[in-house]
């Protein structure tokens, strides 16, 4: 394998092609491979192993917070996807149909799931009657399907794997309160696992899920200044609820219609990470997600007891860490960009000197800074480091996201900004929808969201000038 | 919730209809409900926690003996599948086609996955090279899809759970130890962590699956007689490899195929822990893969104390074992009749007597056994109690297998046993496929497995009496 292995120069720096180089990357950090089945992906181990962090994380998070698992069939019929108005305009563009099945003509056709709304509530009118059933607090990992024209690994693809929960509750105000629950979940993931800041806040209309009277989102700004959605979390209030009669029984004895919710994040999330903090010399991945978190590379291996004390090493932080000794043939300068291009987050050497003098040297994946530590302490010393690598890469992030984050109160302004400086640009709206699309037509922008918890930057629409109280921020987004 | 909860008398005995017991357990115990999509089940969050119990220790054992997880396409092209031949005719009848996409119909149909070993071939293709990269070693956990006429939660429907592993090795011998190496972990994982006790073997070339060269299977026995095919692994050969051109640079310059295996299990293993263990009173579970193993349900709750020591005794528990406090409303009564039909593998009675004496009481969902433990080593002792109710499951089902294992050398009390007594039936066989097909037609029955490491019962036949040197294990199959 090493023999075959193309060198860290031959990807493409950010500056040159931000495209090229995320593609280049995810190729080259062995994440996906392209298939033979156009528009999908192949998840690599390197890859998936990523995502298998992701879930354990998250879905430890969804079980502290009452949610359980279950799995839904992935096909609906075309009858159950009808059966809410907003919801199947939203969708029906982007599915993939199943017509036949069993050497057969189905006498229904089937849609592979681009989303499971409809499945759930048709499970949930079967067993919800009275309030003591409420709230239910379900979630499913899956697979999902949307027709897209064009594809970008992680991105953008057909099939991607993600979660969906989808919740019933009993009133209007403990549906909304799940709904920015689970936002909040996703943004301290983002924040404090994935070490991506993100802007909380609300979509507009324009912008909301399929069906949803109200949708709220994480959105990160990447490398390139563009805006990436990082997870989504919708209040359906009871629309959904009344079409599939989906009602219970309460206390005073009366019928009432359910509440519900639904929010997702996807593999979309890899992306996220590549771009918030990869560099030209390939990935950077925050510890918590890391597959490999510290990578052990001998020095002089040839010599006395250096792969001796390499093992014991090993086996002594693998207790704290996900560990990898490499003690492949490869030169140590090979192996150093080898891991640097995999975003492992800090390398350990250690040859004869550091075992003469009891120490090891770790070196930071984000700014190749080396420490000198002790053998004695070295569990807590790596453990130390991953947290200041984090923040550090969170600071990073956060630094590049104010530098490029502008705020615009003239139109003339705004278009020169937006065509100028890639970035969000924050700015007032009236609400209406008219603006919001010549917006787009003027500057080529979307709007991000209505942000959680900001000033409003004045009182003047951006687009007309008229009277304005929301604060949006715009960008250009993935 | 409660109050709706039908009560477990309603379930149909097991004598009267096993098929019926069946329907009854799966519904009443919450493991699956019945979907709006034909021939799809919904796995509930009880029976969705049981899978991911199993999920977790099965994977533990894939990558500790070095798998690696990765994720397909979950379409296949036509032109990819009908690439080897005997592997199309096996799956052609009982795929799902997607015809249309995007709202167009596509040039190309591609069928919703029964199996991935074309597409692992045709990524394999593009990734071995040398000798260096081999073995490779993937497994995938996803759904598939085939198109069954008839269904039965967990034992066939159109799209079910599971994992398949698929591998790519340097030398016919190094395939057929991974070969043989997965069967031995499902074997012992049926045996050690799900109590049911399996016949391992080879299947006829009539059994094995489309394009394997070999296929190994283990086997187990129902309640009710019927065998069920707990998992299998086969052996490819390179014949797939060839049809592919995965070949690879050997050390001595030569190109070479690869030699292949796949081996996988599915949710049908719930299927087979329901009909293996259950009883006339609902579930009973396996402790390794039981949502909750232990139930603590209070005795006379409203007594000053006994909630009180019933919290302590969870959180102490908690840290040794998936334990539930059941402090609701309902009867003690109800909550045994509720947990006994959930399959839980002991419930722990606490009341004011209990306190006074410092103890509680242990029972065991087997056999209802009684004991008294004292509080003061209590994690110990309910550890202790999950080894003996885990061993006596597990010599349960041995005892009934054995008595339900039939040795026949003659034709007439080979049919006579088949139509009478529900269960194996061993005998010798020739080889001939002509004499399995008529073996089915003359007993109603099929060949399960020729089984390792068993000694022959005579030297002809069963069906033609000639010379015969197979021993074969023969059976009514769901």
């Amino acid at each position: 394998m090493a023999k075959e292995k193309k060198f860290v120069e031959q990807i493409t720096a950010m500056d040159v092609d931000f495209a090229k180089w995320y593609t280049d990357v995810v190729k080259k950090a062995d994440l996906v491979d392209y298939s033979g089945v156009k528009g999908c992906m192949i998840i690599r181990p390197y890859g998936y192993a990523i995502w298998e962090n992701v879930q354990k994380l998250l879905d430890a998070e969804f079980k502290k917070t009452g949610h359980e698992n279950i799995y839904m069939p992935m096909f609906i019929p075309e009858s159950l996807l009808n059966k809410e108005k907003a919801h199947i305009e939203g969708f029906a563009p982007e599915v993939a149909w199943v017509t036949h099945g069993g050497g057969e003509k189905l006498t229904e056709r089937m849609c592979v799931r681009p989303t499971s709304e409809v499945l759930f509530c048709d499970h949930y009118k079967d067993i919800i009657k009275s309030y003591r059933d409420l709230p239910k607090l379900y979630n499913q990992w899956c697979s999902v399907v949307r027709w897209e024209k064009t594809t970008r690994p992680f991105l953008r693809t057909r099939e991607f794997l993600w979660q969906e929960g989808h919740t019933m509750h009993a009133t209007a105000e403990d549906a909304e309160n799940e709904t920015l629950r689970m936002l909040n979940i996703y943004a301290d993931f983002y924040e404090k696992q994935l070490a991506i800041p993100v802007v909380k806040g609300k979509k507009t209309d324009k912008e909301k899920f399929a069906g949803a009277a109200a949708t709220y989102t994480v959105e990160a700004l990447m490398h390139d200044g563009k805006a990436l959605q990082g997870g989504t979390s919708h209040n359906f209030g009871c629309e959904f609820a009344k079409a599939f009669g989906i009602q219970y029984l309460d206390k005073d004895n009366q019928l009432k219609p359910c509440y519900q919710t639904s929010w997702g994040v996807s593999t979309r999330m890899i992306g996220a990470i590549i771009m918030a903090h990869g560099d030209d010399s390939g990935l950077v991945l925050p510890a918590a997600i890391a597959p490999i978190q510290a990578v052990i590379v001998p020095i002089a291996q040839h010599k006395e007891g250096v792969l001796e004390k390499a093992n014991e090493l090993t086996e002594r932080l693998s207790k704290v860490a996900r560990v990898k000794l490499d003690d492949s043939d490869n030169s140590p300068g090979w192996k150093f960009a080898e891991y640097e291009m995999k975003g492992v987050p800090i390398r350990i050497e250690i040859g004869p000197k550091d075992i003469e003098e009891n120490q090891c040297v770790l070196v930071r994946r984000d700014n190749r800074e080396k420490v000198f530590v002790s053998l004695d302490n070295v569990e807590e010393a790596l453990v130390e480091e991953f947290k200041k690598y984090t923040e550090a890469l969170y600071n990073k992030a956060l630094e590049r996201r104010a530098n490029m984050t502008y705020t615009e109160t003239e139109l003339d302004a705004f278009i020169e900004t937006a065509k100028t400086k890639p970035g969000f640009i924050r700015a007032m709206w009236c609400g209406d929808l008219e603006c919001e699309l010549k917006m787009k037509e003027l500057a080529d922008v979307t709007s991000r969201c209505m942000p959680f918890g900001e000033d409003a930057c004045g009182d003047k629409c951006i687009c007309c000038g008229k009277p304005a109280t929301k604060l949006l921020y715009w960008g250009k987004a993935y």
